[in-house]
């Protein structure tokens, strides 16, 4: 009996010892053929977005299409000839590509112009008491009105925050509020010190217009060691007189401050803007599309905005996004990609003065009752890459954050969260569709935001083109594993 | 008995129970003391981080050196007269900056002079067999011999890689070789492109005159879309003779490549170039001190390289690094920092065509016995920072990798294996001193390396600040916590 129960125990010590090694190999097994496929999935991964990079950095289209956007158009803010011009070139660009479909998206936009040169004089007493004058360097802010022939002249007040409205109240009236708060130097991401400061630009007229006040300069908000002023737009709030307001640039700001700090505190400035918004017109977001060979419902959104300001060349803002848009649709028709799920390329339509495109491309959406899965925006210049801003859930965040090895050779790797982009975020709003944002190297965009050096010249072709590198990575991640 | 002996387990076992807890509860206090230690130390190294950050990028200093340096001095080969008042310029920066001393540590550099402008002239046939001139834009090489006053007339005979000299070895002797390998354009890190092809400029013309060629022109290693040449170093090999080199711009590149490609296999080049090389003469390296409170013997070398070739203003290359080391200077003065350890600011004399600089602080070092911890260079350009390249032990390279979190804020953390600098390079080889290179983004620094785009203009100066920012970190922590 003990021998037959040692025996049977010891057949069942083997069974037991066989069944749990062969369930550990097994899973070895199961484990290894995960890992080699993940491995093996990696690999081709990792090749198909080397085989885009060495696509893009041998060609020089990316060079060709932004010179011809920048030189050949130029600033095209939406009503001009030039926004017309732009939305006919890119239709033939998206049509010679050959995507499956290309065309317009219409939607009314506003159309202000700038309406002639504008001009700022500022008069002062110097040290010796003699009346001098000096020309500033000034740009009127987009959607304002003008000054009329006569111009405004009048006292400048200097306010360094909102709050001093109210206590400089009794003197704003009739004069001109210059807006003083300095563009933040420390901060490392310099769209943080913009997030901080463009409400001045934004709202300061109106905030001034409330207290009366005939006009409003800003600073200029610049990294720049230069003297030219900038654009942008300014929202007026209709509770109040619409006012006339210009940027100037920071050579005269440091003037005028010497002035305030001396004590002289009686400067005025005669200004003369013509600004004026004319009836809304016709604009076109530009539309291509490569159609999904197995989700073709779900919609993958790829773009930038292809107005600019009129003042020079929109280069950076956002000639460059408008071009690796192009570029990513070039390279996957040059590599025969053929995307799972439909990836819509946009050129959006005036994103500067009143993203009337961004909201016709999320209501047509709407309206079709389309299913958005991921949008991809680039529109904070094309500098060097260094990743990208996500808005999206946590689970959708640590899945693309688990790409970032395979971003990481071109320097896309660094994803953070929040991000997106002016001309895609209706479609978060109004789908929960998860946003992300091409983020390059911030350093060198406000030297020229809204600014004249915001030109061809300004753009370093591979910086521009490693960051399409990166989108085309993106997208095509996105589309073959879903989010 | 059995109760006794029971209550004695109880209490062993409240007791064991007891010492048990007090030792885990002793164990969590020492690891939240270490805990705390590790935070507090790590809060009061980003603290004081962000105290050098704040500090440049809210001050001109940068933008008034590189200014001085480059548009007040300029182009600055060893030998000349910008040299000598670069150097001059730079014992006074050092002074200024109340240094605990500055002095010049001389050393004999090469004097090459370019003699004049550098001239090709292509004559060929065109299509209806008509011969045409086209003048090549051209720069000769450094250190290279002239042309003579009758220049050098000859057949251009193409070679697209080292190993086709043997293959065209019977036309080559009297002739003109033209060295067409061209600068790979799909390496991301561009370094790596030039480290593949400067060989063609380095050797490329001793290796001809071995086959009895007349003269050398190479292309120039850019990704510009531009037709500027650039000069830069030839090590002739004294057993061949001397033969004149340029270097030649793209687009004539491009045109000379028409003609071989379309069998039109005489191209002659007109050639004058006008170099010289003079006697050795004398060069400083420019060297300041801070001494180290608790260990000055063991000194820390942070440097640049006040040379640069004489066709541009030496901008990136390399005024970029001198002014980030000054800065680092600066800096640690105004916040009040005294360094544990003596850090020596160096800005090395003849870099460019000899570095002698180097090899006399090297010297001097090995003569007086130094200790030599870690050294420091800036020589890649002045561009918004990626991180460090580290030669060093692989205990060191993780103790510096262990910093990274310290510089990410300033994207100063990729911290990679291999890197330093020529000018600290033979402290590394005599000492084992381990040695970093900054590396800033690298796509801009080929469209102006050498060549006459090399100027302030180039530079931005908030990229070059951030730069100035982590090499400032690492030394405090290299000073700090020693390697």
């Amino acid at each position: 009996m003990v021998a037959l129960r040692q025996m049977h125990i010891q057949v069942i010590t083997i069974f037991r010892t066989y069944s749990t090694v062969m369930r550990k190999l097994w899973m070895l097994v199961c484990m290894g053929t995960v890992h080699l496929t993940v491995n093996a999935q990696y690999v081709a991964d990792s090749t198909f977005i080397k085989r885009i990079a060495d696509n893009m950095l041998e060609s020089n289209t990316a060079h060709d299409y932004l010179y011809h956007l920048t030189k050949r158009i130029g600033g095209r803010l939406a009503g001009s000839p030039q926004a017309a011009a732009a939305e006919r070139w890119g239709l033939q660009v998206f049509q010679q590509l050959k995507a499956d479909t290309a065309y317009w998206q219409p939607c009314m936009v506003p159309h202000w112009v700038r309406g002639g040169k504008d001009s700022a004089v500022l008069v002062y007493r110097d040290n010796f008491d003699i009346t001098r004058t000096q020309v500033l360097n000034c740009l009127a802010l987009g959607n304002t009105i003008g000054t009329g022939k006569q111009g405004v002249k009048a006292r400048v007040i200097r306010i360094n925050h909102f709050d001093e409205l109210e206590t400089y109240k009794a003197i704003i009236k009739g004069n001109i509020v210059f807006y003083n708060a300095p563009f933040e130097q420390t901060f490392i991401e310099t769209f943080k010190a913009y997030g901080k400061n463009a409400t001045y630009r934004s709202t300061g007229p109106s905030k001034a217009a409330r207290y009366g006040a005939a006009a409003v300069m800003v600073r200029r908000m610049t990294h720049a060691y230069d003297n030219h002023a900038h654009t942008g737009a300014t929202v007026y709030n209709d509770s109040f007189p619409k006012i006339p307001a210009v940027a100037i640039g920071l050579k005269d700001v440091a003037l005028l401050n010497q002035l305030f700090d001396g004590k002289r505190q009686q400067p005025f400035v005669h200004l003369f803007t013509n600004g004026q918004m004319l009836p809304d017109t016709i604009g076109n977001n530009v539309v291509a599309e490569l159609r999904g060979t197995e989700f073709p419902d779900e919609i993958i959104t790829i773009g930038g905005h292809l107005d600019s300001w009129d003042v020079a060349e929109g280069a950076h803002d956002d000639g460059t996004g408008i071009v690796q848009t192009i570029e990513v649709l070039r390279v996957f028709k040059a590599l025969g990609y053929q995307p799972k799920r439909t990836i819509r390329f946009v050129l959006f339509a005036n994103e500067e003065n009143g993203t009337r495109g961004a909201k016709a491309y999320a209501d047509a959406a709407k309206q079709r009752n389309e299913k958005h899965v991921f949008a991809l925006e680039s529109d904070a210049g094309g500098f060097t890459p260094r990743g990208f801003g996500i808005t999206a859930s946590n689970e959708v965040f640590e899945k693309i954050k688990s790409w970032a090895s395979l971003l990481a050779p071109y320097y896309g790797n660094n994803i953070v969260r929040g991000g997106g982009g002016a001309d895609i975020a209706p479609l978060n709003r109004a789908f929960n569709t998860p946003i992300a944002g091409l983020q390059p190297d911030s350093q060198r965009y406000f030297d020229l935001h809204h600014a004249i050096t915001d030109v061809f010249e300004a753009v370093n072709i591979r910086e521009m083109q490693l960051g399409a590198v990166n989108m085309a990575a993106l997208i095509y991640l996105v589309d073959k594993y879903g989010l």
